[in-house]
């Protein structure tokens, strides 16, 4: 069986090369990545942000769809072939999240592709639990989009987005654009706040109304557009200071504010005016099954325009250029790494 | 009639002199306050804080009971005589807040006592629409601090604490301890946390456990109470920046944490910390009438322990002195002030 993996051993390097792939663990799936994403946490792995974390050599990856290429003893309703893809997330069953019944966020969660070889490889063996069934109609490259966009599922069932919301969002990565087609495909209407122009474009291609908080008054734009009201969600995608001072005067009276991007150090937050207008700030992380769900049902029903973001599909021989590109800025929403 | 009234005329002085009440306008109702109590918010107008937003010479005062002198002419369904308390918030009925039913937080609120004169006078016309009836049985000096009491209700309710909850609140002024009181009294345990002696005692005589920061570490003990799971809710009373570092390393996945504190310069909050909990932050301010109800019926069946909570009771010529002893931090909870 001719297999390769990708890689990652520290200072910015990805080694491709081949290996002897391992039959599955009797509660494990083995399956064979057809294409898989590049994530904003692999870039921050591949700058070395969580050599800490990873164990080197490091084998990334957990945006994926592929099939079943061989089935652990103890696995019973899947079968050799089928399409698939994987909600990455293990977690302990014994904490104080997962009694609660927040196994998404468990105290001692295993990410798999993180904190375990990932779908950068040839044949990758998850546990059971972790796979999900596509429908045979599904697009296996749109299906690599199903992990990123049930965080946006997630993010906005969590902000409590409904039909003829105002939403803003700031920031549009590739996490932005995917809350903003979710929003709107309830209902929302969209603003969408970004500051690089390839994305501006793209987002503005897409139907959105954009904003280049460099060039216009953010604030005054929002008022404006709400009659003085405010918005109703407003989703912080960016990460930066400069947009949690801007995210307070973005929203309505009792509005919320969806904290998505992973911050480092805590910024300056304006908790008068959040007392003044009871604001709510949210945090949400990854998401839960029934966002896998909506996220995979979003996909088959080709809801949301995702040839759009995928930039590029490229070969696995081409994932240390690809960590590049990304590092650098190109002008790439999304790439998808072909095993 | 002899009538005199509290003027505070800036520089920290209230000058008490006589004055010659006005008859209640159609829709008013002239109330004689029995007790008022000396609110935080009054403390900040004395020391110069809002001196661009009250009118000087100006009379304070809004956490009132008393009694019903006169009845503007198209006011209905009550009679001279009638023991009231008020609840101070006079909304725009138009703007957005107003819209969602939220008028409590009206984008132009008129508060009462602060935008319009208050209590700290002999005859105090109000609109008709903010006087709620007490009970016959209810005690005035506890009635006055029906306000407050509905702070704290409104802030336990958009809290969502319900029983078994455990739950720390972090400042033991008069708000603090109320909504330590009223947590409490829906069967949440609580701790408090505070720094100043004469508080620290107080709240401990009442039967809660609390914990001076100074001379402990709080989230060990948070983490210890909870076996690591963290609080259900948490309250920011204090207002400061230590507190706010503190705040989100209390909370339990997906717990909640309340803004009561009126902040001024927007402190760092750790919003990575929000992101990888899924913690909530909610804004509160005043109280809608469900809570001042809620507050009135806590009075009226004595469910509260609130004679520990009135340091004193002084008449109308030791306002200055009493203005003067609580800037200072003097070992007092809540002054009320006989009319």
């Amino acid at each position: 069986m001719n297999a390769s993996a990708a890689y990652y051993s520290g200072s910015k390097e990805i080694l491709v090369n081949n290996y002897v792939p391992s039959q599955p663990d009797p509660l494990q799936i083995q399956v064979q990545p057809a294409y898989s994403g590049i994530c904003g946490t692999d870039l921050h792995i591949f700058n070395g942000a969580m050599d800490q974390r990873v164990a080197l050599p490091h084998i990334m990856g957990h945006e994926t769809a592929g099939v079943i290429s061989s089935l652990g003893t103890r696995v019973n309703g899947f079968e050799i072939g089928q399409p698939v893809t994987i909600m990455p997330l293990n977690a302990c069953g014994k904490c104080a999240a997962c009694y609660r019944g927040l196994s998404h966020i468990c105290y001692q969660l295993e990410f798999l592709g993180i904190d375990t070889p990932g779908s950068f490889q040839s044949f990758w063996n998850v546990p059971a639990h972790t796979v999900h069934a596509l429908p045979s109609t599904a697009s296996l490259s749109h299906a690599a989009m199903i992990e990123p966009i049930a965080v946006a599922c997630h993010d906005v069932r969590l902000g409590k987005v409904t039909e003829g919301d105002r939403v803003v969002v700031l920031g549009c990565g590739p996490i932005g654009i995917l809350v903003a087609m979710v929003a709107r495909s309830i209902g929302a209407e969209v603003t969408i706040s970004e500051i690089n122009d390839f994305r501006l474009e793209l987002a503005s291609s897409l139907g959105f109304t954009v904003i280049n908080p460099n060039d216009n008054d953010l604030i005054e734009y929002v008022n404006d557009w709400t009659d003085g009201a405010g918005a109703d969600v407003v989703f912080e995608v960016t990460g930066s200071a400069a947009s949690t001072q801007t995210m307070t005067e973005l929203v309505c009276a009792r509005g919320t504010i969806v904290i998505v991007a992973i911050f480092g150090d805590p910024p300056p937050v304006d908790l008068f005016r959040l007392f003044w207008r009871e604001i709510r700030i949210v945090g949400v992380r990854v998401y839960e099954t029934q966002d896998f769900s909506q996220a995979i049902n979003l996909v088959d029903k080709k809801i949301l325009p995702l040839d759009s973001l995928i930039s590029d599909i490229r070969p696995l021989d081409e994932i240390q250029k690809s960590f590049v590109d990304l590092s650098q800025g190109a002008d790439i929403m999304k790439i998808l790494i072909e095993a």
